[in-house]
């Protein structure tokens, strides 16, 4: 088998992340059972064009907005090709799904998760990813997201996750301040089956050091588009039991206050360090689409400090740090002496 | 007279600028008659340190902060040194007042300030400028700030506003949503007396064209140092009559809601555009004085569209526009027309 991309790579992958986002939507409106997603598409000028949903004041979901896009042209940005020079003079084609949930309980994590394939001439890649972002600390929550991932990526190879969970750590970090944007999950880019499977810039992060104990692993394009559909999949089983455990738990103003808060560390992450965020706004993408990701409400506090030991500061001190959590025996115990495991 | 910084330029300068913080702080507390500033006094490892003032809750400020800073370093960023050479291999010093004003009321415009002196080695420059958002159109409003930064600009040299102005225009503008952060008010920054008084990138814009029309101004240091104390003095002139006008202007919950969905307008601005901010918070800046800027509540709400003709409406296609404010005899019938000319 080759590792190149089939004839069909585009209408395979197009097909593949409509699929997912028909799915997911569907999915979604079973949970929330109130609000029901409206569609707009959406056409670029200089070719393509995208199918935006979104559904708004569920009975779960405050908003949740998953974006398709298929988008071609005839010449690349050049921050894209002093990357990849050899995509240069090639006609590209990239298409991509990507969500972001905002439920209304606090109990209930945020969750972002995007899938992508790019192509331009000899150039192909996967990319892709999903995180989750809770306002409360719960570990089994935690867990479970992680495991599902592991799962999903371990089907294709028992190493990808190794890198992917570190990679995902490294890229939804707030260097202002000094935090993660969440708990992580996977993310991976560039994945084109040649070399080490860790392609960002951070040569002391450990995706880096993993990545090169592994060594090449020569996925082919298959494998690749594998991944990106296990990893699809595995979104609903990773997140809806944690919706089923947290909807009906109770929450006070001072708990919703503490989430409108931290989603303000989410806009931060996504105007001020989300790549693709910044790219699409700058090359003028479809904004509306784009900033999809933002909470329909967010709140900025000059100076907030959660009282100590309280479960917003433990929040912010432990689950927004990168941790081992599934094998972390310290932070079990931790978890369970403070009420935060399950 | 040199042209040159005189030996106190430094304890000159910033005492201008704690005295302006001083000042404004007064006065604010004064009209908000509830609410008074906290501070925080920080410092900076490399050198400096600063003052932050805010206030919460107040019965007109939803929030204000005013902050002051002075730093200092040994090296320049390799950024700074890349646009002026020269001041490599010396030491700098950097101060500034900064504040932004989030008042409750939807018809009490947001304003910012900021007025700012650099040093190092043969290089001096001011910066600075003062610009309003308002979220409901009154075009008597708008004169007034901009006659009473016109003013203030106009005693050191008649001339200066014909740049300040569209300089502006230019610099608060939201590429992504085409559209200006608010009215534009004055904006100037490397006024070294040196040149031609537009020091910005864009050939194509109204500030280059006037500032070539009008050529060298000759302007030496006291006469910039006159321009930042003017201007920072107009702005209670120039703001305090337009709270005082509004505030007694009851609201609805919509007017409110509009408000908060302007105001993630202006944390797409502070967070995507503006280079200060960017700077700041990509450098190590202290982050919670940098983002002291934000809305203490912000809303987005994918695919919103004011009804036609509304006063939503025409805030977004008429005052988030650049527009001859005093002269335009077409724009002051139209307001009149309409109801929003006072």
């Amino acid at each position: 088998m080759s590792k190149e991309p089939p004839n069909n790579s585009r209408e395979k992958t197009k097909n593949l992340l409509l699929k997912l986002q028909d799915n997911i939507c569907k999915n979604l409106e079973n949970i929330d059972g109130k609000a029901k997603f409206t569609e707009e598409s959406w056409l670029r000028e200089e070719g393509g064009g995208g199918r935006s949903r979104v559904l708004k004041n569920g009975s779960i979901f405050e908003q949740a907005g998953v974006n398709f896009s298929e988008v071609y042209g005839k010449e690349l940005p050049q921050s894209i090709i002093s990357q990849r020079p050899e995509a240069k003079g090639h006609e590209w084609f990239a298409t991509g799904t990507s969500m972001v949930l905002h439920p209304k309980n606090p109990f209930i994590p945020t969750v972002h998760l995007n899938y992508r394939y790019f192509e331009a001439g000899p150039v192909w890649w996967f990319g892709g990813g999903a995180d989750l972002t809770p306002y409360y600390p719960y570990l089994s929550d935690v867990r479970h997201f992680h495991k599902e991932h592991s799962n999903a990526c371990e089907k294709v190879n028992k190493k990808l996750h190794l890198v992917f969970k570190p990679w995902c750590d490294e890229y939804f970090f707030l260097k202002h301040r000094n935090e993660s944007r969440g708990i992580g999950g996977i993310f991976y880019d560039y994945q084109d089956g040649s070399g080490n499977i860790y392609k960002g810039s951070n040569k002391d992060g450990n995706a880096y050091k993993e990545s090169n104990n592994i060594g090449e692993l020569n996925l082919n394009w298959n494998n690749l588009f594998a991944l990106a559909e296990n990893c699809g999949e595995a979104f609903l089983s990773s997140y809806q039991p944690i919706i089923e455990k947290r909807v009906s738990q109770n929450y006070t103003k001072e708990e919703r206050e503490f989430q409108l808060y931290r989603r303000g560390r989410y806009v931060e992450f996504n105007l001020v360090w989300d790549r693709g965020t910044i790219f699409g706004l700058q090359t003028n993408g479809r904004t509306e689409s784009i900033l999809m990701s933002l909470p329909p409400l967010a709140r900025w506090e000059y100076g907030y400090k959660a009282k100590q030991g309280s479960r917003e500061d433990l929040l912010t001190k432990i689950f927004t740090r990168p941790q081992d959590w599934q094998n972390d025996k310290v932070l079990e115990e931790f978890c369970l002496e403070n009420n935060i495991f399950d």
